[in-house]
């Protein structure tokens, strides 16, 4: 379950090495396993065969074209949150018929562009967003089509900064509210009612939220066609986790199980889901190179050539990534913090972590980086954001060159 | 104290209308005072006349190629973390050599680069990196002017992740080895020691960390001169803050007071300081536009179109930063969570914050953004980087345009 393998103790992706990746392509590099992301398409895909339903990867945990483009190939639409996510996806190739805009904060300018594309639905998340809606939609005299996004207040038990269905949260609508706008979205002519949605939250690792979330949901669903609604689609998001330390993870199987009676007691309706972690991240890791190893009073340090900028999980949600190093010695091992070259404390990518022993040009693959690991990387202390290479069919090539040095200053004038 | 002012109610930067600005350039954008940021740097300046003194601007805390020209143009060298600040530093006109390149994680190419500029001095951070510039010097046949950062173990009582000067960081070298190391130091043909560095963190809101660390490099530089060192720099890094939200903070001309003294004590060195975010963070604004009201359950917030991708610290470090409208109106006030349209609840501007009733299209500056903002900002959810923008002489001008959508996919191949 897990493309970085060791073949004779060599760190192999898909049984390229991940050395030769480095040599060729220098660090701080993010590697993806094409076969393995291809293989969690599929594993979706294969467990909601049986009912219908639309995936829609989450763009924003990688948004790498060549990845959206993998995702179009194999039957999965979008879940985009920006006009930014819509560009890439349609250049992409995937189709807007099979997109959904989620996000708290659409601007009149993003709605236009998805009017204009023709996107399946907007899953919106607020009175006044439905309203700007319908108005953006009727400047163009076209029809939005609409799902509320409802919030189960269910808590998903995960960090607070991507738990999202919770009440106090700025995300989605209360059932109430959700009533009473429903019901004005069916009496405007620019809008469409087509679907419920929810998410409650990211990098869950029980599926019993799920169940209650998608229980009020059917409750919720079941009220609205009572009153005429036309509901064609269930949204239930995404959020399923993955093993970052020893988290027990539920199986996609599992989840789809709880999930699918759900969706049989309404028929007609087809389900989408919004999974993106769950595929990106166990594909991709984030190969960085030793620089330094360094000893402050008690504490050892291993300075890589990766950095917050690179990979920022750890010090924004305290987050545990495995490392692993690409040549496995028999070396002794050591409690370290593996830190970067960036100018604060907040920049390290483990604390105290028992790796072995590494010296100055070895090199170290941080794992289940594949997810919010690029996507959320910056030029910070003017560092230039890493390459990324896709390992396919037993070779590899790079998807985004590493940036340069003009890139820097592209934009600006003195 | 502050270029953000009210004229009839209108926020205003040095007299020039903050509205007219988002009218022309859109937001979110921030907006940078030449006249409060070279106000800054004439204060330094005026502080420290009276001793040898070199002031080095952080260029990491906002590295605008034409800030970074201002500071140049004001007399001031840059301290430089990375291979892309110098490359930024030098293309605004700052002489290198008046650069000091400090960090925990220099590479071997970026060392050349510096070397090749012929800076005025490393930094250097520990005894594998002396090493490797020694090499790298060597290999081309230069000499690098070193100074060692020492770590005084000084708590500067600040936030974990931007203390830097405890035993326990990544960062500087202990007394004991730092003389071990400069004695290596000075017989190696390839290094030339030149001074001494501590940094002992970021955001310091007293002087008293700073007099104890400065009393401990003093007692070292005198240690090191009797060992027959000819030290020229003493370089006490930056870390004075700013008032955020109801700090006290000191005055440039009492930091100036407390280190001068020491100073003297060390006849013919020159004092180096690196400040940056209490040049940068009052100078500069981030504008953001009102997208949404909504409520949930007993909580209201406020749906901007800034995120945590363009000003990360609140997210980051739970940084307080005041928030302004630009109009203002008598309107009663609430308490609002600030939050932009990112897909995660740990994406917000502020917390449970007392501000006026806004509605859609109302513009709200956050203030003392000017450090760490932009130069932290990142491309999260595909959104765009905001522009940049100059104040001078009552008119403005962008010195950095908005990102464009082709900017998110350049250097990707399909």
């Amino acid at each position: 379950m897990n493309p970085f393998n060791y073949i004779d103790n060599h760190l192999t992706v898909d049984g390229v090495s991940v050395s030769e990746i480095a040599t060729a392509v220098g660090t701080p590099v993010y590697i993806y396993s094409k076969a393995f992301f291809q293989a969690r398409l599929v594993e979706f895909e294969t467990a909601f065969a049986d009912i219908p339903h639309l995936l829609c990867y989450s763009v924003k945990t990688c948004a790498n074209l060549s990845l959206l483009k993998l995702s179009a190939e194999n039957g999965f639409g979008a879940d985009i949150v920006s006009g930014g996510e819509l560009f890439k996806a349609i250049k992409a190739g995937l189709s807007p018929c099979r997109i959904v805009f989620s996000g708290v904060g659409k601007t009149a300018s993003e709605m236009a562009e998805a009017l204009r594309a023709d996107i399946l639905m907007f899953n919106v998340e607020s009175a006044e967003e439905l309203e700007t809606l319908a108005q953006v939609a009727g400047n163009l005299n076209l029809r939005a089509k609409v799902a509320l996004r409802v919030n189960p207040d269910v808590d998903p038990q995960t960090h607070p900064y991507i738990a999202t269905g919770l009440k106090a949260s700025k995300f989605g609508i209360s059932h109430d509210e959700a009533i009473t706008l429903y019901k004005q979205a069916a009496a405007n002519p620019h809008l469409k009612v087509i679907g419920i949605d929810c998410h409650i939250g990211s990098q869950l690792t029980s599926v019993t939220p799920f169940v209650a979330a998608a229980e009020k949901l059917r409750d919720l669903a079941i009220e609205l066609q009572s009153a005429g609604l036309n509901l064609r689609y269930l949204d239930m998001g995404g959020g399923l986790g993955i093993r970052y330390n020893n988290e027990i993870i539920p199986a996609v199987s599992e989840y789809a199980a709880v999930l699918k009676p759900l969706l049989k007691s309404l028929p007609g309706l087809t389900l989408i889901l919004e999974p993106g972690r769950r595929i990106a991240g166990p594909s991709g890791a984030l190969l960085v190179k030793v620089l330094y190893n360094k000893r402050n009073g008690s504490k050892n340090f291993v300075v890589t050539d990766g950095a917050m900028n690179d990979l920022i999980r750890p010090s924004l949600y305290g987050s545990y990534h495995r490392i692993l190093p690409v040549l496995r010695t028999g070396a002794s091992k050591n409690v370290v913090d593996v830190v970067g070259p960036v100018c604060e404390s907040g920049d390290f990518l483990a604390r105290e972590r028992l790796l072995p022993a590494v010296k100055a040009g070895d090199l170290l693959a941080v794992l289940e980086a594949g997810a919010y690991g690029y996507s959320m990387s910056s030029n910070y202390n003017a560092r230039l954001r890493a390459a990324e290479v896709l390992v396919e069919n037993g070779f590899f090539r790079v998807i985004k060159s590493r940036e340069s040095y003009e890139d820097l200053t592209r934009g600006e004038y003195i």
